[in-house]
């Protein structure tokens, strides 16, 4: 393909997406609604630029969503491309060794040519946009091989939840041949790979409260039910000794992957010493019975993301407080639904608050999980296409992660997708110090073409 | 007693008071020093007007200690007034009906007459300028019966570290026959009570470490140890099924109370269920085979009085934190040792957390556990002097809270003390809207020239 045309303008290409990364658009945090927006015009501006039409930013109940399309001939085939342009918030800020919305490029272990540092670089900014510039160069010399609708959305990191709603009502509008996702992860830099499952999402966020207000924790202590200690005991009892998830109902659905299954799963390289010495533990932690890729990949998990209550000021404070909270996700495998799954954990939170505590259980979102299919054209295609870059067949994976928008493609819109990734794991995606390789970033670039190419002939 | 120099001067006596508790005098807080400094210089300068010697602020290595007398006569018993002008922070501000440094009057439905709303307001502030103010009123009216020294800290509600040095090092000048203070509850404003027991403290914050950086919880949840889990794991076991304290070692120095010494706590007027509608809670807690007189006053307990880690802002993040930490506090009953409770806590929490976790567990302060006699001359002026006022014989009581400094006094000074304290448990102390009647004030400023009086006479 057109290498001399990335190899001319890598260094825009780099200036654009710091462009991009200077915007801190952060989706969870509502007082960044102004930068989701300048978030959301840029890519729209860059679409436009490199020849995109009928580009717009598609109002709806939360942030927009950006639109575009280039069709060159309603018979060949068409790739929907998805995306989206906001990102997890920062804290803990003061982790970040450089600023989060200050792109800098840093050499690191497993990015010799240098990582870009900021929030959103892998997650997924830098990989949307290897998305535009792919599709701009294969404008520029005129090699674009089949239709292409871009769909870029800015609620991916708080639950999708308007998407779903834009689907339904623009299923005309969206008639394409497959999705094409790049927010995922490869194994290494040498070591290409595809994801082929996705977990689902379960998010919730629980409120414990004793007594009616703060009290003095010497005077009432020992004779009122304490939040803080009430909810601690809560949560110990989610998992039982072997660490399975103590939910009624909770595995009901699960399907358990037969030994052949689990087999080929297991072929993916994976060296455990590495893995604790990447993440300073001296021992891993989980289900009985199941090794690390397993329990990433194939099990359901329920981990607190966040917990707080009482004085968590400097100092000594002896308070015994009205309430402490938590936020808890669930991932979930294929076969459990996220809203039955919610269902469970509420009703089973509920029921074991002792006398004393009332709880409250929030859903936040949820997403259902996936496996996709990898013998179909589309997947084909991006292992051909990775293949013929990386000078190596990926190996298909399962992905811990979940991107909840993948089932509602599949039940909306009749679409499968293709998870075509080009992060690493180790690129602290939603931690502070989050980064992008360049060459991940180049490389994206460098393969997208290809997969048009590859998916138009098969489909021909 | 001169009851007319006393209405006379009600309303400045007020006004003073407010413009004590107008300064936000957090110890725990490093940025409120100045205001330490200036409510420190407040009650030196109101000590000075009212006539008393040698007024000073005491240099610690912490904050200044507030010190003055008035000795009339060498072969005079004398009485050593111990407060604290630093107040507890005032998170969360929130919650605050009016606002903490802006004292405001409200009646309430057991303060009619109407109470003062701001930090510090009972605890100590307004207590301990009761005592400055009854001093004003015996120069004035010139019936001071005894030698009287003033020693007033700012750092009791962080543990009164430089109180015991200053004490050690100022043994003649502090040299006197009894300490009283006023910093503790009467049972209510027509059942007067004197403590006559305190708990001591040990106060620990511990921190949980997993893994190296915040990590994805989709991509590394179910095979690494997440903090918040095992946090709360660690702490549902510091308590059994009967809630006790699983801590090894953590009772063998508790002395059981005798039948009978158990049937005279029990004696102070207590009805549950105005207890729970008080709280806003439907069932009480705490350890098996005592009630809540006893949970709260002769029983060691353990609380959390704050947790936070991961993810705590607006909306979802899908975060496996690094680290996650907790304050937690033990209170004591004589014979428990506070250092000897903060090791057995160390050791074994320490011992319990699981391999992939780090443990550091950090001792904020602590306090000895003491019992005051009911029998001795000090005890028995102030039983006196509250008939006297309120037309009732006090009850002696057991407090639950403790006032560290009360075992030093003892052991570094030779003194006992006498903890006529004049606000209510349910004045929010260390809690949002924190108030103290105005009968309260008035009545303390009424009673403690009594105690003197009473006092003086005894030893004669």
């Amino acid at each position: 393909m057109n290498t001399s045309y990335l190899e001319q303008n890598k260094q825009r290409f780099l200036d654009e997406l710091f462009e991009l990364l200077r915007i801190p658009s952060i989706s969870a945090d509502g007082a960044y609604h102004h930068d989701i927006l300048a978030a959301a015009e840029y890519i729209k501006n860059k679409l436009i630029e490199a020849g995109a039409d009928k580009v717009e930013l598609c109002q709806t109940a939360g942030n927009p969503i950006v639109y575009g399309e280039k069709i060159i001939d309603p018979a060949l085939p068409t790739v929907l491309v998805y995306g989206h342009y906001d990102v997890q918030p920062v804290v803990p800020l003061e982790l970040w060794e450089t600023e989060p919305f200050v792109p800098t490029i840093r050499k690191t272990q497993v990015h010799p040519d240098g990582a870009i540092f900021a929030r959103g670089a892998c997650d997924d900014k830098g990989q949307v946009y290897s998305h535009v510039k792919a599709f701009e160069m294969m404008m520029k010399t005129d090699t674009l091989p089949c239709n292409i609708k871009f769909m870029i959305e800015g609620e991916e990191e708080v639950g999708s939840s308007n998407l779903g709603i834009f689907c339904i009502a623009n299923k005309e509008k969206l008639k394409a041949d497959v999705v094409l996702i790049s927010d995922t992860s490869i194994i290494a830099n040498d070591i290409p790979s595809i994801d082929c499952g996705l977990r689902g999402l379960s998010y919730v966020e629980v409120e414990v409260t004793g007594p009616n207000r703060d009290l003095h924790s010497g005077v009432y202590g020992g004779a009122v039910a304490n939040p803080i200690n009430i909810l601690s005991k809560m949560i110990a009892s989610m998992h039982d000794e072997n660490n399975r998830i103590t939910i009624p109902g909770f595995y009901d659905k699960v399907i358990e992957l037969s030994q052949d299954e689990r087999e080929e799963l297991n072929k993916a390289p994976f060296n455990l010493e590495d893995y604790k010495k990447d993440l300073g533990i001296d021992e891993i932690w989980g289900e009985k019975g199941y090794n690390v890729l397993e329990r990433t990949g194939i099990r359901p998990t329920l981990e607190c993301n966040g917990i707080w209550g009482g004085y968590i000021g400097e100092g000594a404070k002896t308070v015994l407080p009205a309430k402490a909270f938590a936020k808890i996700s669930m991932r979930l495998v294929p076969n459990q639904g996220s809203k039955e799954i919610t269902e469970l954990f509420k009703n089973h939170f509920e029921s074991i608050a002792p006398a004393g505590i009332k709880v409250v259980v929030k859903a936040h979102h949820g997403g259902e999980p996936v496996v996709t299919p990898i013998d179909s054209p589309a997947y084909l295609a991006a292992e051909r296409a990775m293949e013929k870059t990386y000078g190596k067949k990926p190996i298909p994976t399962r992905s811990g992660g979940s991107i909840p928008i993948v089932a509602l493609f599949e039940k909306e819109l009749g679409l499968k997708s293709v998870l075509m990734g080009f992060g690493l794991d180790s690129d602290a995606l939603h931690s502070p110090n989050e980064h992008y390789g360049v060459f991940n970033y180049y490389k994206g670039i460098e393969t997208i073409p290809y997969f048009h190419k590859y998916f138009a002939e098969a489909l021909k």
